[in-house]
């Protein structure tokens, strides 16, 4: 079955605690490579066919119900 | 700044409340294509250089910091 992935990730310009928390973690755990995080969502959907009606509704459902489009960006591929 | 992405996905025999309930939503907002859904998260790590000890180091973290071993499988890639 071909499955879509979407990506959902705070904008560049919103506040991200959870990649913060992360970010500040990392020193502390003596690693020091990383110089920004940012945490955000992936989903896996599972589809029947990975056809142009389909990904149309899962743009529909990446908008409506994966992400909030105030604070978040969203991004759709079929997965290889 | 080279980016690193860390996908952390709930290993395929563990129980995804979170991608279930995502799924069992679909119907009843009017979607029908998709048949299954899996929930994790997203890391995007700035990095000075995406360079072999940095991927090394990332992996590390990715291990221990940003995923569950028991649970979660993950995977990490450098961005375009």
């Amino acid at each position: 079955m071909p499955r879509v992935i979407v990506d959902v990730m705070p904008k560049p310009e919103i506040l991200d605690p959870q990649g913060k928390a992360v970010h500040g973690a990392l020193p502390r755990l003596g690693f020091a490579a990383v110089t920004d995080v940012r945490q955000g969502k992936r989903f896996e959907l599972e589809v029947a066919a990975a056809d142009e009606a389909t990904l149309a509704e899962v743009h529909k459902i990446a908008e409506t119900l994966l992400s909030n489009p105030v604070i978040e960006d969203y991004a759709v591929r079929v997965a290889e």
